[in-house]
């Protein structure tokens, strides 16, 4: 596997752009993703309740298999906008589709922004006309400019792998949490590759992969009417067409996995207002199941994430976290460390408090990344969840009114 | 129903008094609350795996149902200490029970502070020494005031009532969350009453009374290793037994309802740095379980936290969090309203935005007390929850290394 530039354009056969279509004040606020042929898909969705129209949309198009095409407006997110939305992705589908060549049953619709608002549809239909001349296979950073919202830095990942002996390219992008008044935090992730793979094949690795990489980051808890998460395979690359389970499938899937999980931690690393970026591993517990409910109770914890604010070596209210997450498990057996760049501190030995210096632990949990380790010497379940710190801008940025 | 002063010894038969023990630094931090002769008592305690040794003890207390004293020391939470610890929590009961002329194994022990700590034995004797003596019907204030570790008020409600034409006196003290350094949030509740009522009837009201009171606040999600509400029944008000179902039931029940409730919502206006006091009513839900999923899961959410902060009537944060509770509801058919003493506006109707005025949301969202109602149209199903606001302050008092 071989890191690579390009991001959602780095695989053959896929072409991008993004532009400013004035939804919002001055950034760019609209891309373009489309394949040169028809591709099978796989794409994931919010489970709230409440689903923005082109989640809805969206889940059709997923359900056909086959798309060319992904259109993203990041001002608007056409989210509780009751029959008028449903009707606007739609016209934003058909008419990408009709300057494609296309059919609407192959456009993919995503919107983040503001919501309760109706889609300004002239300025959707003005911005798709400028986007489709400017598709290139270079447009990667544009695109992935134009989906953030409050973002503070473009998402892009890709890799390359050797599956029998012909380079397959996986890249993606994605955009992190971001409110826009009145709105929520909203998770946006498109994934292209040139592999030859079914739909079917994708989806299930997709189910699988999402579990442990979007699924075990948190920046406040909060899961948003319009996260999406969508792959398209164009096939273009030439191999043999990848089966679940092959040889070749383990290649695909450590680059796949490679990709989301990258995506998905620069996520938590853009967290609003974060100023550290946490990474929780649970090791030895009675199963992988336990240690996902203990690594992600603990940073999903308020209590936790304002600890790491104040590089505070706050054990405590970590095994507490472990402890009403759910998870099967004996605190009197558990081991506790903190690291980072500056070194290792033990804090908690068989689930009592080791004597430690409050000056190392102190230097160690000032650096950016730190890595907290929970041994339960049970069994051999492990999970690994990554979070932020919970930090006076956390507040500011969401709780200013019309900022 | 009446509401009186006298907090925890307002019910006849009780003594309670409160020292500085020297467990703080200057803060008063032992507190003792005695019935003259055994109560039949009922407790429910933290569901945290990771418990506190004095939670151990004292739910062998509860399962012996009778009881006749309580020691509390708000300096050191006795957690995470191992047998050391355990045994710390069962010599406080035998002391203090030696001093009072009883067995330990009528005395509870509650602990609250500093976590991963030995107990100062001598402290917690010489403080129970000089706490006996100062034992009087008077001692309800010093006990609430010797509780409290952040709180910045003490948490008292009282109430009587007319059982069979005799009157029975009500009353309870609480502790909200807190935090020293390495340390969590602590919620400890007592209540006394003079009411003649057997052990397993006062344990099915107080699982029932804690579900709508006490379940139903958040202030940061977090569940405490020591979190306790126990409940003592002295019988010396001279009623006949209170049944189960009966018409005087009803009439008690009420009252011990009144109590849980006030002290529940005492703790939340007092939560950690918050600014906001905030009442999430859901109604006309298909079940109470999905009002109950719902009114939770928007108290808690970190992005409504931060709006409120912020006076900002971000009725999408709402509904989205209302969205992922879990609960089966129509968004659709949705109707949202936000209410102060400044009046209510009308922000959602049938799942879609209304028009205000900002200028009116944002008059009515600058007050201390705020009330939401989402009326879900589909059935009976009712429930209220109560939080806070998410602010500066709640970051600085959790972050602050050693504060």
């Amino acid at each position: 596997m071989k890191v690579i530039d390009g991001g959602v354009v780095a695989a053959k056969g896929f072409k991008a752009a993004g532009i400013h279509a004035g939804l919002k004040k001055s950034k760019k606020d609209m891309a373009l993703v489309v394949s040169e042929c028809d591709a099978a898909t796989a794409a994931v969705f919010t489970t709230n309740t409440v689903k923005a129209a082109p989640v809805i949309w969206d889940q059709g198009i997923a359900k056909n298999a086959v798309a060319k095409a992904v259109v993203v407006n990041s001002g608007n997110a056409n989210a509780c906008t009751g029959k008028k939305g449903l009707e606007d992705a739609e016209e934003t589908a058909a008419y990408a589709a009709s300057l494609l060549g296309t059919e609407k049953s192959k456009v993919y619709v995503c919107s983040t922004g503001v919501i309760g608002v109706p889609l300004d549809m002239e300025k959707i239909h003005k911005g798709t006309e400028a986007l489709v001349p400017l598709l290139t296979e270079k447009g990667g950073q544009e695109a992935a400019d134009a989906i953030c919202t409050t973002d503070t830095f473009r998402k892009e990942v890709a890799v390359s792998v050797d599956i029998g002996g012909c380079t397959v390219t996986i890249g993606g992008m994605a955009k992190g949490s971001g409110m826009i008044h009145p709105n929520m935090a909203t998770m946006l992730c498109f994934v292209t590759t040139d592999a030859k793979i079914s739909s079917s094949t994708l989806s299930d690795l997709l189910g699988k992969t999402v579990e442990d990489t979007f699924n075990m980051i948190s920046v406040d808890g909060d899961t948003s009417t319009n996260d999406t998460c969508i792959v398209l395979a164009n096939g273009v690359a030439g191999n043999d067409e990848i089966k679940y389970g092959s040889a070749e499938y383990e290649v695909f899937e450590e680059g796949f996995h490679y990709v989301l999980g990258e995506l998905a931690k620069l996520i938590t690393r853009d967290g609003e207002g974060a100023g550290r970026f946490i990474e929780m591993n649970v090791v030895n517990a009675i199963s992988d199941k336990d240690a996902k409910l203990m690594a992600r109770s603990v940073i999903s914890s308020s209590l936790v994430k304002a600890a790491f604010f104040g590089s505070d070596a706050n054990w405590g209210r970590i095994l507490c976290a472990m402890g009403y997450s759910g998870a099967a498990f004996d605190p009197s057996l558990v081991d506790l460390s903190f690291s980072s760049s500056q070194g290792t501190i033990e804090t908690v030995h068989a689930g009592e408090p080791l004597p430690f210096s409050e000056e190392i632990a102190k230097k160690i949990l000032l650096e950016k990344e730190i890595v907290v380790t929970a041994d339960c010497h049970q069994g051999a379940g492990k999970a690994t969840a990554w979070g932020c710190d919970l930090t006076y801008d956390y507040v500011k940025i969401n709780g200013d009114y019309r900022s």
